[in-house]
């Protein structure tokens, strides 16, 4: 039986209880939408005031060099890096997660010519097939291979170039076994690039480790880097030079300010760049990168885990008669850091937990998604979630006219 | 014979004197760079404080729907399109240049499937090269024709798919004229890609009036938009359904938020997004445009023009005998909104320049750029500068070892 005081103790032996003071969360609120948007650092505030009022404000042009704006993407890259176990110098920070899917799926492609099927599963965010859709109407006809995640590892065969796979599924919260599969593809001779939009900063992701090919996830999730944040790539040492970016912008070059007239790829990983960077974006981004500090990958995993058990276990124990189907994996080592519900007014019931102050959201047919941020959520903050969902199920609140579906844009 | 009082006197007669007030310039800069990065804006500070306090900090994910992130593409889009004379609807505010180049230039070449030549010329800005080398790499053969900016009329011929060209050279100010250009190459059948970035916000540019195909352009030189400011993309509404979009990411989906397994374009110019775009990057390019409100595009470019006239007129008078080349048009109407000088000592004299508050830049090999905006110098400024440069050249102060050329990145 799990009491109100089981969740307050376990805050206070929670060694990561103290970086939640990092954040500047809006009074009252739980926030389990962080898989979204994750939300304002004290530190991403204080450096853009001073990146706009000095560095762009007074410093202006020369901030390029004084204030190491040129160098961001590697830099803010380098520190991303630790937190996916990437090997140093393999990880940019630059454009949106969907423009880097399209260069390392290119690159990627031209690697493998002889091979012609990008396989991917039904269960991957859109994006990620419209971009592959994309690239197979550009080039000589890839196939875009798509299977049920279930049957993803047995489709790999020898007729595959490239999979393409998201760490965890963006809707259900499933969680693959990055080092298994890429074992799996590379003995078919296939190359994988993971999606880690919504596992970097909660998983203990290990590309290094898992000897992956390639990566790219974006900034604004669980890294907090803002609404729109630069997103990342990563290519593995050994393919940094043989790779060729398709998006040969003036940044990747090798000399970007000799302003040749012929294209020559920089060295390593910085080809990958394209243009100028947002500077701003960057700069919140790297801000909010230090609350990452002094923690390991294994301390975040931990936490979220803990957690992420927790609310199901609270929910069976309370809301048990409710109508809730578990939509993510019961078994913790295949669950990323969300947790994910059937309910068939799961809308209506995502409205009425924002109503509360508790906000998660809502995907397509029926899913409510609770995303569980170990940096700033309390443990009492489940109790909490959990107590109201149960009071919107006991009084029918959710069937107030104004949680209705309606056909607004739902983020 | 110039005097200093005929500049404090055109400073007083300024009907856009007062948008000077806008900018937080520092104290004692004469800023020459804006055509490099254009300045802070008191709205842009003010706007960035908001929307990372109340936007991010307090209203969260909601924000995309309550404070219309998920509408600034197109909102900022047709602000800037009507600073370039756009069609409504006909402008995105998005990503970087670079990739929008790439976006338009393969739009373009499958639209002009039976043609296999894409022209530009020496003077072209080498990003637009690199992407359209890229492009030519990645299509099914292509290829890329450069010629002397002179003799690019005279190449324009029916091979020809796709014009590249910059509206204002960036190395010399150059400007093209973009009614005859684009009517000539209509009329070999070819379409032709403007590049903006040195001219939308300081000349009178009207792609509607000159039946423009498609164009580009950056945020961060006249319009101020901060540093890797979103650019932008303009596409004709006559292309904007036929074009099928290489980067087709989510944002350029008919239905996003549907979730959907396969891509369809979105109807109109939105079909041109791909992915979330940095939300404080548009936030501060919105609030920077601002500035041009109440002026006509006409206005800017009289005062640009008149300018740079005097400038040169200046110079003349002044600086005769110190070996500078003009390198930008002496016909007003063939200028755009900077002077460029040749000069073999450029370098130094930059940095001698800046060092004393006068920040221009240099660009390779010998190449003064000197950037005239109408938003916020005075024409008291200009004789401000011509002393100054006056001053640096009868001492030789730029003799200075200190402002002797030397590897580091200049920008």
């Amino acid at each position: 039986m799990l009491t109100e005081e089981i969740f307050t103790n376990l805050d206070q032996a929670d060694p990561l209880a103290k970086k939640r003071d990092l954040f500047e969360l809006p009074e009252g609120v739980v926030y389990l939408d962080g898989n979204s948007l994750g939300p304002l650092t004290r530190m991403a505030r204080r450096r853009l005031a001073q990146a706009v009022q000095v560095e762009w404000g007074q410093d202006l042009i020369t901030s390029w060099n004084k204030h190491g704006w040129y160098d961001a993407p590697a830099r803010v890259g380098a520190k991303i890096g630790k937190l996916v176990g990437a090997e140093e110098g393999s990880v940019l920070a630059c454009d949106g997660t969907s423009i880097n899917l399209f260069k390392l799926i290119v690159a990627a492609m031209r690697l493998r010519k002889n091979r012609r099927v990008i396989l991917s599963d039904k269960g991957n965010f859109p994006t990620d097939l419209y971009i592959a859709q994309g690239v197979a109407d550009l080039l000589d006809k890839p196939e875009l291979r798509l299977v049920e995640t279930e049957q993803l590892e047995g489709a790999l065969n020898e007729e595959v170039a490239l999979l393409i796979i998201s760490h965890v599924d963006y809707r259900t919260g499933r969680l693959h076994d990055m080092k298994a599969i890429t074992e799996k593809a590379h003995s078919v001779g296939a190359m994988v690039l993971w999606d880690l939009c919504h596992s970097a900063g909660v998983m203990s992701v290990d590309l290094a480790d898992c000897r992956a090919d390639l990566a790219v996830g974006c900034g604004y999730k669980y890294l907090n880097g803002g609404p729109g944040a630069p997103a990342y790539l990563y290519v593995a040492p050994r393919w940094q030079s043989v790779i060729k970016p398709p998006l040969s912008g003036w940044w990747g070059h090798d000399a970007p300010f000799a302003f040749d007239l012929d294209y020559r790829p920089a060295d390593g990983i910085a080809r990958n760049l394209c243009g100028t960077q947002s500077v701003l974006g960057l700069t919140a981004l790297e801000a909010a990168l230090q609350a990452f500090g002094g923690l390991s990958r294994k301390q975040l995993r931990a936490k979220s885990e803990k957690m992420t058990q927790l609310f199901i276990d609270l929910l069976d124990q309370e809301c048990g008669s409710y109508g809730f189907k578990l939509a993510s994996p019961r078994n913790p080592a295949q669950r990323g850091s969300q947790v994910s519900l059937h309910h068939p007014e799961g809308y209506a019931i995502v409205q009425a937990l924002i109503a509360r102050g508790v906000i998660g959201d809502f995907r397509a047919p029926d899913f409510i998604r609770l995303g569980f941020a170990p940096l700033y959520l309390r443990y009492s903050d489940i109790w909490k979630t959990v107590a109201i969902l149960k009071e919107i199920m006991a009084t029918q609140a959710w069937q107030d006219p104004a949680f209705q579906y309606s056909s607004q844009v739902v983020t």
